[in-house]
């Protein structure tokens, strides 16, 4: 059966590195068990089992393989990730007091707030123990940096998310830190432990950091025009958290008096009634910023394509180049 | 002024290591601030403005001279330890719903729990930063494995405190989580980058330990004894919360039938009427736990006191002696 021609860049990265991705869930596994706290991994494993898409993972592993590391050191990394990932999950889910991910019951529903906070603090030490482990003090650098990115974002969207001053430079950090830091730290590290010259060291960073914003910008665009089956989230989630995001950051930015009055009515102020998802999106598609929104996720994808420039030749890196097209072709 | 002899062993240490912790204080001024999201000095200046007693910096830097080192690292992880206990602060007030800390109101009534949760995250970061500073991967694994424990000491206190078969090895697990672990780990680090012989370490980390445990069971105890004027709690604060403490797991131990459905009744089930915390202060009395808690933790200050018998007869010493003495001490 040779379907990589037409599976998704996603599954076919999956296929070529199952091996290490079964070692890398059997250490995600092992670690997230306590001794002592039973709770832990009750959290833990409703959450890991649920298996998200191991992006993160994946992107270490590959850009560890692509520069030629054959040690043990990708598949611990690639395990620090994804804890790291899943710890930030917990958290966001007590912050957005989220009610469902990924189809499923968040843990602070089945549980409540304080495992979740907790159990998030147990997976963020364990990615650390991880991390140490490896011996890399320059991996650690990374990844400290990276941790203090992820968390200064989260911080900053509590803030910026129902403030209309909130522009696109504002929006690009809260990005950065809620996606783009640790895409790019997990194709970082790949490369830093395989000794891979400094010019792929940075390639690798480039590609991680634009295949993040690219990431999350079609996901933000996806929130205003998705199938809802598609994506498993309900049209317009952000426009009623307030949450303001890129097609909406667009559409302030070229308001009319009226219009401006009404985002701060409905964003600044929150008083929401039926038919404003609608009017907002009337908005939208009247200063075309979901066409604008997406003309941005497409050249943050070609960025990431063009960074893969500096690596090695190898089909790795041509599924690579497929994952930030696809990031983008799923949007049409 | 010499009022050496009669001050407070924990104001001596201060007196002694004032030009270093003007220089931890500086620091952590300095690397609290967030370029791009102000919500973070404001949260962190209030807590750590607060002035806690800086207990935990100052044993790292006491374990540091006392070893003899000199060298600029002894300041960064005594900052990187303040920062890790003021994250834990943050993210315990979240899920303790607490509304007072140090007779303010907690970060999460004036923000949110929102912002106590994600400024926890920074804090952690950036003293993960701090502590990568210093270069050295064995002080790196003491503080993971440090961080590890703390965050299974709070998860297992959360189905441990309400649970009648929580007995006194369950306790002390969870008090070296949620206390002992940091104390011990921040003298330790002081040792090791001193360089000092692995005796003197193990030393290090056996004293901060026992204080930890000792200071731990002091205020467990003081919250059942103390003098609210004092300690700034109210009496039977941990009964009201239904948190079993020791005093109380010993009152358990030697339940009977009766006494055990109080127990059940008030802290299982939660049902507390008018009268129960006095009628469980006279269980404890009967029983003796309160003084048989006491007795505990004069046990483990003199065990503190112990291990400081490897290490460099010196001023320094004799004030880490005395602060064990003197956790006790404040119960009479």
């Amino acid at each position: 059966m040779d379907a990589s021609s037409v599976a998704k860049p996603h599954d076919r990265l999956a296929a070529v590195l199952a091996d290490d991705m079964a070692a890398v869930n059997a250490l995600i596994r092992a670690r997230m068990a306590s001794e002592h706290a039973p709770r832990i991994p009750e959290v833990t494993a409703h959450l890991v089992e649920a298996g998200g898409k191991r992006l993160r993972p994946m992107l270490t592993l590959a850009a560890a393989k692509l520069c030629g590391y054959e040690g043990p050191d990708a598949v611990k990394l690639a395990a620090t990730v994804e804890f790291i990932h899943t710890a930030t999950l917990l958290h966001d889910d007590v912050v957005d007091e989220s009610a469902q991910r990924r189809g499923r019951p968040t843990a602070n529903l089945l549980w409540d707030n304080q495992s979740s906070v907790l159990v998030g603090d147990y997976l963020f030490s364990r990615s650390f123990q991880l991390m140490v482990e490896t011996g890399s003090l320059r991996v650690l650098d990374i990844l400290a940096n990276a941790s203090a990115t992820i968390a200064e974002g989260e911080v900053l969207q509590l803030s910026a998310a129902q403030d209309l001053r909130t522009d696109e430079s504002v929006y690009l950090k809260v990005v950065r830190g809620k996606t783009a830091a640790l895409f790019s730290a997990a194709c970082q590290v790949g490369g830093v432990i395989s000794g891979a010259p400094e010019d792929r060291v940075q390639a690798l960073f480039d590609y991680g950091d634009a295949l993040g914003i690219a990431f999350q910008i079609a996901d933000d665009l996806l929130d205003y025009q998705g199938d809802t089956a598609a994506t498993g989230k309900n049209l317009g989630d952000d426009f009623r958290e307030r949450k303001l995001t890129l097609p909406a950051i667009k559409a302030v930015a070229l308001a009319d008096a009226e219009e401006r009055a009404f985002w701060q009515r409905t964003i600044e102020k929150g008083r929401q009634v039926d038919g404003d998802l609608d009017h907002a999106l009337g908005l939208m598609r009247k200063h075309g910023t979901l066409e604008a929104t997406r003309a941005d996720a497409d050249g943050w994808a070609a960025r990431a394509q063009q960074a893969l420039g500096a690596l090695p030749d190898d089909p790795l890196r041509d599924m690579l180049s497929d994952l930030a097209g696809y990031v983008v072709a799923r949007l049409s």
